[in-house]
């Protein structure tokens, strides 16, 4: 009888589940170790953040994914090391657990470049708790425009500063103006949307640097007609409670959210393996690690340079082919058979989108802006959902939005009541004259 | 030329919404003021507690609920006082607001009888975000079951308390056994629908004392049949982090759900007018505070005598009702017209669901259970849910969950990593032991 090797799979985002799906009827004895209970599709979490999508549209939990593989156990836990000696993974609840075989798919994490201080003021976007507090904090910003009398402090929390013109931040500025220009300003009797300013600050030359120039030059037009500013080669100097400084100059701005550089998770550090500067693990043509054949990193952890020397860019799509690839080889392995030969990535192209109907998409051999390159973006993200249910849901809820504007996730949750933030503002001044409210 | 008389409305529950829309579009200024910035369909809030709807499905921007009544102004802010000598309002943000007629429909919040100690550990059910703290309890009990090797922890976690036993607590009841028994199971490798264990305990002797006995008693058998331990004529002696003691004896449990007494929000003390026992202000019969004939309260803050002596029940129809009636006399007397006659309550009905496909209804002239009730209940709740967007989407999650027994919205958000909650279980025991872990 044959015996069932462990594979232990750390990460249940693209690579992690795409590996656990591959191997799920296998021989192999699967456990998935995720500190979140749900799989969450990334590349629409910005809709979340901006009221367009409910976290349940976007995410599924990873068990129900997996209850009929009988031969996948789902673990929630934090792990916390690996001992490669003893071929184990150390969880933070469950203890150690064991291994055969390891792949490690931790992703990456949001990076300050050294200015921790500024993660308090800056919130990035991450996770669904991530999206639901940005969601909480871009709402209550007009509320409380709409409640004040104070110009200066209506221009602070009207101000929103997206950092970062990657993929991520520039469809969070786009989904903001969005938000702004349509769903929200019909509600509000005194914010208007001329009063809403958008900037989007990148420290590079470009938006959208991974993209073709052309791409870029359609998408920083399309930012443009949203109305968002977009401010190129600006470093930020600093971000705190009142606002961030850029080359010198100081803007007031309640809503500064950071889409900016991003660092491995610490597998590198648990391996003593070598890292590339983002702190990802440096990893064999087969993903494996130097020195430890039987351990693999897949996915943003993973820094996997290509025959002609470029290394691969940290996508879903990079991801989900190398847990196939992995899981191939795993099995190639257990059945004795020879391992498929160096993990290839196979480029189906990339897409970004900007607002309600513009996008860029680069399939290589066909390059789309505008309404085409939308509509093909809706397509492909509604069929890479993870499950049925999903894509019928966003679809409603997309459709809905198209048609009349609205919000539907329009909700003031995670937000811990009033919070003192009126820092622009002197408490207790005038507030009480009646004169003050004849506007509303 | 008319002048413009200015309504204001605290609370944008089932009450103070009626009143508000009931007043759109007429000569007077409306202002409607809340501390959250959403109408939530209340009844059923159980349902995002126990995963099987997302916040969007139960709720809608009240802002965006009057887009396009210009004479309506929606303020999110907390009211901390009348001041009824100059006739203004206090709120926290906007400071004083005139009126010349105020309606209070500020509702009602749950009693802890005195023991307020008990609230941080059994969490109530009134806000979205309670419902998602609990969901996300729920979640992280059944996760947290599953990587526990010991017994006794196990069952602490597995064990769910239900205190109070009117419509929610029955809802809640059903729901979580649904859940367990259906939903969960088959996701999870080790724990068991057989490990589950759902208490309903009841300080009086019937479940749904509302209701016919009839009604109450099919109701208990709907209940025992779905698994839930119904404890009649049981008062609780303490809630603590460990569990509940009922009857002198403790009874291990990671989830207390207090779903028993309610309190008036402190409308009452505002005015310095006379309450009932539950804090709930003592009206005339036209709605109006006794002294104040500008002022009134409805729904829940408000204690309503009918003519045959009978206080009316805190229940969305008659919060709705009374919204309507107030705002038409307000009209009336804005008008110079006769004010209409005395408040009164057409009673349509009371319906209770119990799990997946059982429910008690009592229409008077009809009364039905089982699953006609049921299928009434989903009717009636479909019809009465506030947009048009929020029923398709309820719809389709309802018909996703029947049909797959899955649950769309199973995602742990609002849980605060792992909480050091092992409170039965020895910290640091014999969980590294590689033997332990052979069942994974």
């Amino acid at each position: 009888m044959e015996e069932h090797k462990r594979v232990v799979i750390v990460g249940g985002g693209f690579g992690g589940l795409a590996a656990a799906k591959a191997l799920a009827g296998s021989t192999a004895d699967v456990v998935l170790i995720d500190r979140s209970n749900h799989h969450l599709f990334q590349p629409l979490l910005y809709q979340v953040a901006t009221a367009a999508l409910s976290p349940a549209d976007i995410a599924a939990a990873t068990r129900s994914l997996f209850g009929k593989s009988s031969n996948v156990t789902v673990v929630m836990d934090e792990v916390t090391g690996v001992d490669t000696a003893r071929k184990r993974v150390n969880a933070a609840q469950s203890g150690a657990i064991p291994y055969d075989y390891l792949i490690l798919a931790t992703g990456a994490d949001y990076s300050f470049f050294g200015h921790d201080e500024w993660a308090d003021h800056a919130p990035v976007l991450k996770t669904l708790d991530d999206a639901l507090r940005i969601r909480a904090r871009l709402l209550a910003a007009f509320e409380e425009a709409e409640r004040s009398d104070e110009d200066e402090e209506i221009q602070r929390l009207l101000t929103f500063v997206v950092v970062g013109a990657g993929p991520t931040g520039v469809e969070m500025a786009g989904a903001i103006a969005e938000l702004a220009r349509t769903a929200l300003a019909g509600a509000f009797r005194r914010v208007t949307s001329q009063q809403v300013r958008i900037l989007l600050v990148e420290a590079g030359k470009t938006v959208l640097s991974a993209f073709r120039p052309e791409q870029s030059s359609q998408a920083l037009h399309a930012l443009r007609t949203l109305g968002v500013q977009v401010l190129l080669d600006q470093a930020v100097e600093r971000i705190d409670e009142s606002g961030i400084v850029i080359g010198g100059k100081r803007i007031a701005s309640a809503n500064v959210i950071w889409c900016a550089g991003t660092q491995a998770r610490p597998a590198g550090a648990w391996l003593h393996a070598e890292t590339a500067r983002n702190k990802a693990v440096l990893v064999a043509p087969d993903c494996s690690i130097p020195g430890h054949p039987d351990v693999f990193a897949i996915g943003d952890v993973a820094s996997h340079r290509t025959a002609d020397g470029t290394v691969l860019p940290g996508l879903a799509p990079v991801a989900k082919q190398q847990g196939r690839y992995v899981a191939k080889l795993i099995l190639a392995r257990l059945a004795g058979r020879s391992a498929p030969a160096a993990f290839h990535y196979r480029n189906w192209g990339t897409m970004a989108v900007i607002g309600r109907s513009r996008a860029v998409a680069d399939f290589g051999w066909l390059r789309l802006g505008g309404h085409m390159a939308w509509l093909t973006w809706s397509l492909v993200h509604l069929l890479l959902l993870v499950d049925h249910r999903s894509r019928l849901s966003v679809h409603l809820n997309w459709t809905w939005a198209w048609f009349t504007n609205r919000r539907a996730a329009r909700l003031l949750t995670h937000w811990p009541g009033q919070p003192p933030r009126r820092i622009g503002g002197k408490p207790g001044s005038s507030r009480h004259n009646d004169t003050q409210h004849s506007r509303i």
